[in-house]
């Protein structure tokens, strides 16, 4: 016989890049937790739930719990790569959690920036996503991905920089130092570009967006040029979901990057995340 | 024995939706043909070389020459999706064409409807290149494929039309005619065209040009405004090809589709072209 123990919620950000999970105690304190390998559901369905199961299964080891234990604990899962009309409930059973709910990355990130506050969250790392919460509901703009979506993202800037320095290359815009850069990377052959384009995925586009913010600190105009239609999208997105006096919250890679070229408009309303999207999750289990 | 016959020569136009072959004299008079499937190298290298191979045997058995004899003949192959770095010598030995030359798909096109005169050839179909011949020297911009380049093609116009919608569905730019129709196609679901993208070849993405053309001829503000877009680009890339007073050939399946909204200056410049991608390679067979 197990003795009974006392409550507890997992919560797990399953992002592109590594999962993570706390186990918290019902008052919200972490006891327990563990870090592991990529949870992108959408580029390898079949490993991601591997390494999120494993992952799980350390933390729960790490608070002293068993396998099963563990997964009959309320659980609330943000995934990287679900908001594209994946089945969520599949996901869960897959994942053997008896107890979760299922939800986008974007949603516990949001949860964890704002606490239960209403507020826009703008995303901007190798994807880019914009939500908003009013007064219980969430909205979002956004997050369609590389091909048709995505603007502002890492992944687009770099392949706008690759683009252009392909416009560059046939005499069709003035090249510049960081047309110049990115050509040399390429040992100045337009053709090695092609082809680094053909396999290369959002997160290998998104190198090129370090060079894109580099330039633009000199002043290069095709930086600018590419920043500024960067921004004027994330003015867009933020606009469209703006209300009146919502406090907007940067998060992802790129949000650092971005902030001193945003405009006085958008700073205004910039404050600082609460927590992390792991502590959205665990807030969210709270509520289950 | 086999009775000498007169010399012959072969012009093979390898195109990305299909492969025509032709048999001719040396004195030009076509005596034999025969039409084949696609013969993209690229997107299917195995499947495409035994395409070309039958279709040159086809017009062999034509011509009443058996398969040894057809392959002995002078041959020039103009090949889609082989201008990326392609080995062009290994296709050729692939083949089993003892004595071709092997040239893109633009090569013959330019030499087909330019004959031995300079010139620029502004091929605008699936993809889109830009070649001029000046004195004897082809030089070329663009042609650098869907992910990076291909400004004005067929391709990007679709592309362009699914990003725009998403960007209508957000609330980010007003929606339209053109931009409620691509909706409507997807049953109103962003998701699904998000989908149908993941997947979509960029074929695929250029069925979607036809509905570009038919609402900027309504004026519809969003299709107007991709198309001038691509009008941009086609005017900077014919013109920083333009030395002169050199013809303009426009080619490829959206030529006519653009010529209504070309300005003066490109039109002016406009000739119908001398023959087809097929006559080049037959012209520069004939000069091996």
């Amino acid at each position: 016989m197990i003795a009974p123990r006392a409550p507890l919620v997992i919560g797990i950000d399953g992002g592109g890049t590594s999962c993570r999970v706390a186990i918290a105690k019902t008052n919200g304190v972490v006891i327990a937790g563990a870090t592991g390998g990529s949870a992108n559901i959408f580029s390898d369905p079949d490993g991601a739930i591997a390494r999120i199961r494993k992952t799980i299964v350390s933390a729960g080891e790490d608070a002293g719990l068993t396998p099963d234990e563990t997964f009959r604990l309320p659980a609330v899962l943000g995934l990287a790569g679900v908001n594209i009309g994946h089945d969520l409930e599949r996901v869960g059973i897959s994942l053997g959690l008896e107890r979760a709910k299922i939800v986008t990355d974007a949603e516990i990130a949001l949860e964890g920036a704002l606490g239960s506050d209403d507020g826009i969250v703008a995303i901007i790392g190798t994807g880019s996503v914009y939500l908003r919460r009013l007064a219980g509901r969430i909205d979002s703009i956004g997050g369609w991905g590389f091909t048709l979506g995505d603007q502002s993202s890492g992944a687009r800037l770099g392949r706008d920089c690759l683009e252009h320095t392909l416009l560059a290359h046939d005499g069709i815009i003035a090249a510049g130092n960081l047309s110049r850069s990115i050509l040399e990377k390429f040992d100045y052959d337009p053709v090695a570009i092609v082809s680094f384009a053909r396999s290369a995925q959002p997160g290998d586009f998104a190198r090129f967006a370090g060079d894109l913010f580099r330039f633009a600190e000199t002043a290069d105009p095709l930086a600018r040029l590419i920043l500024n239609e960067a921004i004027t999208y994330i003015e867009s997105a933020v606009g469209a979901l703006q209300t009146g006096r919502l406090p907007l919250v940067l998060l992802g890679g790129l949000a650092s990057s971005y902030r001193p070229y945003l405009p006085i408009g958008l700073t205004q309303e910039i404050i600082e995340p609460k927590g992390s999207a792991l502590d959205g999750a665990l807030a969210m289990a709270l509520k289950l």
